[in-house]
């Protein structure tokens, strides 16, 4: 056992946190209050790329700070599941980062699953695209009439009439789709009702300009609609797509799924987790730099064992996503899904409960555009929601505990 | 001991509610959709009042639900604190439903002021029009550039020149800022910082067209402008008005503030347990609505916990701020210290915690637009801060506990 | 609404309060520390009643502090169960003191039984010795073998042999049956498993000396064997008792059970306030009274929040458990259900917690016999679980307010 | 990095797993019984060794399961403290465990001490005999009359007269002080008041029948003597010592305490997860194997998400445990300091969150001597004291984290 960082990551680590303390940070108040300026509005149309963040995102891919996600050394840096965890706990530190090196959700996943799934012809079409960073993607998998964190639940079809497949489904959740560039949607639904429970479902690419995908609205989370991304709501009625559009097999969604899953959730974390030492950074500087009272807020009441809480409370969770990630790496998603399970509901909770101390530390200030916070906030609580409730994960460990003591 | 209402409370409340249920709930849901759709943008100038709620307004206004807090029975319902508590709980359960009854912060704090503090002059000038609904209202306290959680820190200031009051400072937080009727703001200010703490500040009466009064912005609020009030920033250059708007006299701001406290906490604190119950509504009627796994999401893992935990957590607070409302009536607002200051920690909190449940059982759907859940989120959560953070209200309860044991 | 107690209520709390700050508080330690090293042991044919203990018992039933929890005006004080209520809380603040005014359980409940349920025989032989107090008993319901939450589960078993009962179970956590003067003991089994689930079972009255009666062994309850009361394991073995040993009926036993359940809830839960506000006492006392770091302790970190805390949590619960009284005196225990539910969650919690802080104030001296802390954590402990376990109370508490939803 | 434990260690872990679920646990609850039986009171001279544990301590020792947390591999295992944790996790998994590889508290911190700060001879004469486990030791720190968690407040004092040292002093808490082999006590004093902070304290050895010193009496920690080791309080007046028994050197009590401290921590904390561990076996076991209402009590309501909160809870704690070992080992104790202090918080309070809900999920009998809940509850309770209360360490984690940021 052992816990320092591979050399390869943590230099990389260094360069991205670099980068964004150097390039990102002193401008990113100016850069968030700009883009509430031009885009904090629900008319997801008119949403524009701040020429800024388009600049620092040539810059990091000059530099090569860019598609780090991917395990592949030639299309991406090569790094292991837990070589990248670190990485992505940096790119937290600011909900603009990510996007900069071309590692934000949910292309990442998508790019996975074309990456492990895709064929060749998918590939050139629209991997290669989305790893230049030319194109972005949607995941549409939620839908609004049912409970979706139970994936049976699923409505949305696809139907096979020929060398085409025809698709039918109200999908909502759809991050990114707002964003000037999104191009591509990775659809899920239903195409073997009468399969085993496993096999039921098939992922199809659906280029988001075919006829019968109607964009519906975007969606705010807590308050805001993310824009330039954007969460959409969009209907899809006889959308025809080619058969050749159909990603790895009839009755493989569920497959391609479960293998997005795992590094997807490490990334998440990581990320939450970057966003509360963030909150935590916030939360010290503004409780030292103002007083009341004749000290400084963070030397009042309990303040000072809440920056504790929190130290405590983060590094536990790291921890566990890190060892969830060395278990992807060493033993397989499937080893590993308690650890999967357990920290999409540890890393969002501490995130949560971080900038929650952190808001009262800034008082009317953290609640406003001023701040991050908010933000981070938003993101941890959409994250309790997105792919599955708290409950549903809790609900995944305890089942997993008691088939350990079953076979024990 | 006796916990049944008086009749007339009682009888006012049934009025309340059955209104809201009958009247705003049926819309409330395109209503608060159209608003988003109108006024859904930070340019406050353009927000505009939503002509249904006016009709709505003006009947309550015609069947006499009309500034029921004041306990003028001439002027208003003559109800005590305690009387027309329930009645604020009620109005809780839609953000939409205090304004209809004229009974919506920070007027009725203001009317409360010019009530109790005004002169006959003031009163005819500002309360009248308030009071029927024409005007409305700013309070200017907070400052962005110290901790105004501690009121020594404040640096607006007023000054005297002739017959005329020279104010100064930067405020924010000035909720109903950007509502089309808002035309009055009570500025708060040091007027004399070497008295005695709490006789330096006073309190000025100050149209919003006055030359020198700058509306900077509108400040978002967990990710939203609480359109069309809104939540605003302004500045008071040399501001210049007759000496005759002084509220009570010079140096009483801290006194009028503290008159004014009492029953505005206890509104909140109601309201905010009328919100708590809505949000438990809705977690009821969607956890038993919708289905996975086979059974109603109610019937899952630990929800029906949460609903017994939401149920004796709101119990419990109600009964606190009702017997803090009922010492404000019996003992004053002094004997009812150690509650005043209970119930600003307790009310929040239970309606954050219980919007907390109520959003992971509605899944996304409970962040987004499309239901009033994150509006309670943010009114737990700037309550939580407005008037004190919790951490302020704490420290007081500690306070006068020790203090309890030394005289004993 | 009001929130002041009737005089006479007021009155005997005083003297209540003032008997226990004034004979039994300033020889406490001495009387807990003589019973520990007296009683300290598991062999409970041998522990003592405390003869010092025994006088105060004589004096404050010479005041006419006697039997005040019983609603008769002729052998009680004739106090509503509201009215009560707050001398519960005053005895709640020494583990010792509900016994001297001859209030403690479980022999309150089953005078309560015998004073509701018993005939003029069963009063004679057994109520007027218990309100003499020179006669001790217990109650035998949970079984040792089964999950006692369900009463459905219970085995014990009544059956009727011409003008005799014949008992047979096994017992557990019969508190007092270690007391020396412990003579009777209501027993509940099964008399009819056919009948509908709430005429199953009676109750029957059994003197501890007739034959078949076997104390196994005395139970600690959080590593105490709370001598001389003891918590007493039994078994019935063809336990042969007249068939006028009967309470109320055959088939009645649950029918008595919720009558004894609504104001022995309330005692219970007023004791367990009572015993907050001592360890609230006890924490402020030892925080103000020693000194780390150049503070006295209470000053240091989060623990003046934590008395802010205690005393919000206290006052919020003291409500709720008045106003579930005040619904028995005024609506019966059935319109109850839910406040007498929520109080057995809420009250034991909050003791719990205060506590906790407690004890952490205190440092090792709040682990070990120099201070009633422990106990009253046993007692908090214990309250969790007796009379069913919270998650059960929880249960009840949501499927009434689901149920209260259908009927609207 | 990487999760796996190193060859050696997880050898003997399994060994150690193995022995106490094969030899000890089938006996555990049988021997526990018997233990209350014969030393279940508080007369400490009379406590008793069982055989029983006895022949199984020879047969550990006979397989070489001996002194395993010592890293020297002459005289123990030669394990690091990394490699040691997992032992001494699976050691936690019964009270009476660690005792039976002479590895239990305090005897393990003292032998650290002699083995590394002892000279030759105070080696050969008591770092020996408690290698070989022929006698026990004690450590004589806290005092009953200050607040210890300030070790300024220490009274306790050493004065040099010619080849003698004099002590003076009250002390409390010295655990194992009652076991029949208690032989040496190393005695914590100031020796110079002048001195800088952290050089005014010294460590004496002390054997126990040294005249002057007086065992007052046992202390019961949450109710419980914890016999035969008891926790001692003991009185020091003029003892005298050879000068030859002060370890290293004057005013060196602090720098041994630091190095005490490290390995000592870890091995506190991972007992408790290792009890932690237990707990949720019992309570899954007890939850499977009773039902009420139908089904299995761990079906019941949130029972199942408990289930998975302690996993998550657990795991946690253990990976953050695991890091501080880590750091001790690779980079010393002072680079370790904040997990040092950060898992002194989080391990005893994860076993107390996860003992609390077993012994809900076991009603009465949880809180009875048939289980060992309470007795963890108790270890875990104690040692959110021991060592310095968890506030203690809530500062230092964020005075480090204050003192990072200044440096960064």
């Amino acid at each position: 056992m052992a816990f320092q960082p591979s050399e390869r990551s943590r230099a990389l680590e260094t360069r991205v946190r670099e980068f964004i303390a150097g390039s990102l940070l002193p401008v990113e108040a100016e850069l968030l209050a700009r883009n509430h300026r031009v885009n904090g509005h629900g008319d997801w149309r008119r949403w524009q790329l701040l020429p800024e963040l388009q600049a620092l995102k040539a810059q990091a891919k000059a530099e090569g700070l860019w598609n780090l996600f991917l395990p592949d050394p030639k299309l991406g840096a090569g790094l292991s599941t837990l070589e990248y965890a670190p990485l992505a706990e940096a790119m937290g530190h600011s909900l603009l980062a990510p996007e900069l090196f071309n590692c934000n959700a949910p292309d990442t996943g998508n790019m996975e699953v074309l990456y492990h799934f895709g064929n060749a012809e998918q590939q050139a079409r629209w991997l290669t695209p989305l790893l230049s960073g030319e194109l972005r993607s949607v995941f549409c998998m939620t839908e609004p009439e049912v409970a979706s964190s139970d994936a049976t639940n699923m409505a949305a079809t696809i139907e096979r009439d020929g060398d085409q497949l025809v698709l039918n489904g109200h999908k909502w959740w759809s991050t990114g789709l707002g964003h000037p560039d999104a191009g591509i949607a990775i659809f899920m639904g239903l195409c073997d009702p009468q399969a085993e429970k496993h096999r039921r479902h098939a992922m199809v690419l659906v280029p988001l300009d075919t006829p019968g995908v109607t964009v519906e609205r975007m969606l705010t989370a807590c308050g805001d609609y993310d824009a330039p991304y954007g969460h959409g709501q969009l209907r899809f009625d006889n959308v025809r797509v080619p058969a050749a559009n159909l990603i790895k097999g009839w009755g493989e969604g569920f497959a391609i799924a479960q293998g997005r899953l795992g590094p997807g959730r490490i990334h998440h974390c990581m990320r939450c987790l970057g966003a509360a030492e963030r909150a935590l950074d916030l939360m010290i500087e503004r409780g030292l730099g103002r007083e009341a009272f004749g000290r400084p807020l963070l030397k009042l009441g309990g303040n000072l064992e809440r920056v504790a809480e929190a130290r405590i409370a983060i590094d536990q969770a790291r921890l566990l996503t890190l060892q969830a990630a060395w278990k992807i790496d060493t033993q397989g998603v499937r080893a590993a899904m308690t650890d999967i399970a357990a920290i999409k509901v540890a890393a969002p909770r501490v995130l949560q409960q971080v900038v929650e101390m952190a808001i009262q530390i800034h008082g009317g200030a953290g609640l406003c555009q001023d701040h991050p916070l908010m933000g981070f906030y938003a993101q941890a609580r959409a994250l309790r929601l997105a792919d599955g409730p708290d409950e549903v994960h809790l609900a995944s460990v305890a089942r997993l505990e008691l088939k350990k003591r079953r076979r024990a």
